[in-house]
């Protein structure tokens, strides 16, 4: 499909560029003309949410399908605390940087805390349990962490068991944003597994729109303390599709046939092929990302050369007065001649501009 | 498409249990692959927007594209009021009943007035504001009204101009909920066409969930003081779809060649089919409306011999011992022939329990 | 103290219009210089709290002591709550009414439900109950009560018994607030002690502003689960007293030798003084109030000759062309002297004006 | 009035630690008997309000007085800002750290600066604009800074204007708290007078809690975009007390015949002798304080000696193994013999333990 949108180059800007996979297109066109009751009550949310506990095998787990992850996001947390209760999160987790505020608008203060490499540790967590001693601070009570994070790291199982076991000597809530959790699932280096989030999580999120999906988050509730009213939080948090089936059609699409792992691990390997093109021409990457992240400096000239060849990726941040590291993100949806014919260009370019 | 469906019975529950149009579906489809930058910033939400300004005769107006009605809702009343600061509204109208205290959780009192016919009266609201002379109490700052209403009945054009000119003498703003909008510029005894709206209203919505959309309602500002910033706004309340083209590409399917208007109409009309139906046959309506809402006092024997036969719609309210008031809606999406069929059954299953 | 104010009119606009009573002033006196630590850890706070918990023979029982009645309100129901969770109360409720929007402003809906008396009943309960079925709506999760009301009527304690048992089987909090408790409990309609409302409801306050001291509430929290962190939803909503010990103070003072209720049945004696007055002569009265609020219907005539002669009083509402509701409120600082030659300038104005 | 106390040890754990000063005291008993309206609409609080607009040059200030200062603290910052901005502050800002969220409680971001001495530059606060271009992020909108900052530093004169000039040219509101501005006002170094508070802030406190009074702050408002509506601010949030006058009182006694700034210069001459005692003795200082707040670094069998004499003082922070920096506050109440004496047993005990 990226023959013709490619000889216009191409966007390594973000992974909801385009619509869904096709097959998740094929349920919604299929089934268009059906009546279903409203608001996430239909059959095929039924159908999504038992699947999702079948492969998490979490028999009692509740699960419930959002439109976009700063709305899950916002109610998971808004549901979880009580006002006077804080999350933690890395200084780099979506929810400090790029949520406008959602959650202090919910009434809680999201505390960032200092990460090199995008995820939160026990260390972190602990320091910051003893900076929060008493009435006059926000009470921590919730541990949030996304995986893949939002600078393409990984949690390993180890990791996520350490961090787990620390949440729950603590009482704190661990919440895992799953917006990329199929490109996380792939990664072969942190053997993490749905049941293992089940296990070890009290409340994630299986993220849809970055993972061949239209749009769609499915919230999926462990620990029974979070469970009770939480469709009235995500009504009065403006998140109840009507047409709730939409949702749990594209789920039931993803779910099937080990599609959403498939997308992830095609993801990660355009990533990958990204990562080795930079680093085996010694461009410096900035995260230590196998996934469908990779953040490389690169010159500016080098850049420049890349955007007048219409090809399109963002600014992470400058290095230095001729460095910058840049943004690239490659999908699901991503074709590989689309990278290979990048990898080609830039290497020409980069050998005009002699950077 | 009706016809399978209805050999099983037929939903008058709501008008989102279908899909939507095949004309949007096939913008969907047709686009899926290419790819677009997020949140909106596309061309096609760009050529929708500007296809809104056209239609509404409005162009300097701001125009955002969210996707679920309470959403709109929220989002529009807290980027619009001061903390101190209340809404006005129907007690029947939807933020004041259906959003879970939507509102009120962005931190604004939704004061409910009295009303029989779903519409609020410059009376209502006058009554209103001498009830809160002070410090001491919440603010009124902000009129809702929702057209249709809530019950089915439409704002005439007088109406609505005597309310905008009443707000405007008194420092309010008027917002107008169009969830339903395409019924209500169908009714033809309202004579409002959207131009009225951008001249009478601050900010109102154009709904596309319920008028053939997947879903997506428009936010169109025409008042300067209520559009700074408005994107900070979506964001924050959640509302901010990553793949915004998805509702610029519905809307511009929806605005083009009347086909909005045509979609209300055919509701309209099908739901009047039904009031004929009902009045023809000496059961009391319980709104004066014309709109694919209908709500019909029937005997429970009757109302039973209905769902026994398949046949689905909601309670609206328990009337005396041996009657209620019950909610039948149409849409779009329905088929004559469905309506036709519901009326043979309807006066056979009528005459056989004696109703 | 009355004679030298008196010669110059008298106010009956409220409550609050003195200091405090002598006894609390003089421990405040007393102690100024004296070292303590902050935020009501302090012994004075220490020994009210014990006060409180042996007056109220609850030995369990947590007390917290907050400036203001609003600040009490919402640091209460705010603690209570869960985001979707609202507090039902009578229209007329200080909360719904005279708090500006503050309960809003912690995101929670006041659902205001119709009241003659100022009081709230089982059944009205109840039926805000049957309107609140399912994640649509917010869900009604405490009782706000006032004792007295805010029209000087009380509950009994059958009445207490009866709603505090519905309260129970229906999982609601009962939340009473004492703002003019020492009114309530001098009424000897009513026979209420405190230790009947620490054992039929969750939560009261024991109110200090009105009932004799410069400022405070007592907030009294019997049920368990209400307990956890209390200190920590007072200081985020700013009701966290540097020199707590003000508090602790004056209510030792209020609470020791029986000072508490004879304060409360002086006002009410006053306030009984003028209802005799006015209905010996004839004018309806309002509200069947046997405390320290009374609400008087006059005719203009009078209402300006009285006012000429430099008396103060607050309009309740208008009756009709010729007549208001006028409130006159005595408080424990009231001079019997006081009322007498108001009694006397009324009875003359009345005949001079012939009304 | 130290002596009886100080033989019992003495306190500088904070400089709240007694009630007020007796010129403060004698107004409050002086008109304890007089009937006045309430919620600061009574003559005294007119008197005091005119006074501070006198003492400022600001003839068209708006001159609020609440309680507290977290309470001021969130009813100004709430008031100023719409739901997307968010305030600036040195990261040891009073209202990043010790409100308990009060702040993200009104859905705000309080956005923390690094910063090392308590204040805010210009530098950082073009640093956090620069991190927050467009809607994705909260929007910076108020600057806050504490005069003394939480560590006892002040803002020179030329300080206060570059920070003043850089926030109106980028379109922010300078907020600047003064739970402790007696101290700023009195410390020689800053040159920072009322009237340049005045000019070069959009709305700042003066402390009285800290500096005389048993209780309250003056909010003083010069930037008429910020004055509309206050006092439904203050409602809402729950600090308009009901003896309003209580406010205005002891305003009036502090403010006149220079009484406020003598008061602040006595609490920093005590905190000045504490810091020759430390510095003279070679211990180290973590701050450059002037002021009545010191922190000394001071091994730890030093500490647990001067604790065993019965000193009180607080944990500021652990240093090393064998040492921390330990908080000292004195007050306007300090009396010089307590320090003289503390002097004595300071050395006294430091030889003892050869510290």
């Amino acid at each position: 499909m990226g023959k013709c949108l490619f000889t216009m180059g191409y966007s390594f800007k973000n992974d909801y560029s385009e619509g869904a996979h096709p097959r998740v297109l094929e349920a919604l066109t299929r089934t268009n003309a059906e009546q279903t009751d409203g608001y996430g009550t239909d059959d095929y949310c039924a159908r999504a949410r038992e699947r999702v506990r079948t492969l998490c095998n979490a028999p009692k787990a509740d699960v419930h399908f959002l439109v976009g992850g700063t709305q899950a996001n916002m109610t998971v947390i808004a549901a979880s605390l009580r006002p006077h209760q804080a999350v933690l999160a890395a200084h780099t987790g979506h929810i400090c940087v790029h949520e406008t505020g959602a959650i202090e608008a919910t009434g809680h203060k999201a505390v960032g805390l200092a990460s090199l490499d995008g995820r939160l540790s026990p260390k972190a967590a602990a320091e910051a349990l003893a900076a929060h001693p008493d009435e006059h601070m926000v009470q921590p009570k919730m541990v949030y962490i996304s995986d893949t994070t939002e600078i393409g790291t990984t949690y390993t199982l180890g990791q996520l068991e350490e961090l787990s076991a620390f949440c729950r000597s603590n009482g704190l809530w661990l919440y895992l944003d799953g917006a990329r959790l199929a490109m996380a699932l792939a990664d072969g280096r942190s053997g993490v597994t749905l049941p293992d989030l089940a296990r070890l999580c009290d409340v994630f999120t299986i993220g849809g729109t970055k993972c061949g999906a239209l749009f769609g988050e499915a919230v999926v509730i462990t620990n029974d303390a979070l469970k009770p009213d939480f469709r009235y939080h995500i009504k009065q948090r403006g998140g109840m599709l009507a047409k709730g089936r939409l949702l749990g059609l594209q789920f039931e699409a993803l779910l099937a046939d080990n599609l959403y792992t498939e997308l992830g691990a095609h993801a990660n390997a355009m990533g990958r092929r990204l990562r080795d093109l930079f680093t085996e021409n010694d461009y410096p990457m900035m995260s230590d990302s196998l996934t469908n992240q990779q953040f490389a400096v690169l010159p500016d000239r080098l850049i420049e050369a890349l955007r007048a060849a219409d090809y399109r990726f963002e600014l992470q941040m400058r290095v230095d007065e001729t460095h910058c590291a840049m943004r690239f993100l490659t999908s699901w949806a991503t074709p590989e001649a689309a990278v290979e014919q990048f990898a080609d260009d830039f290497l020409r370019l980069a050998r005009q501009c002699g950077a």
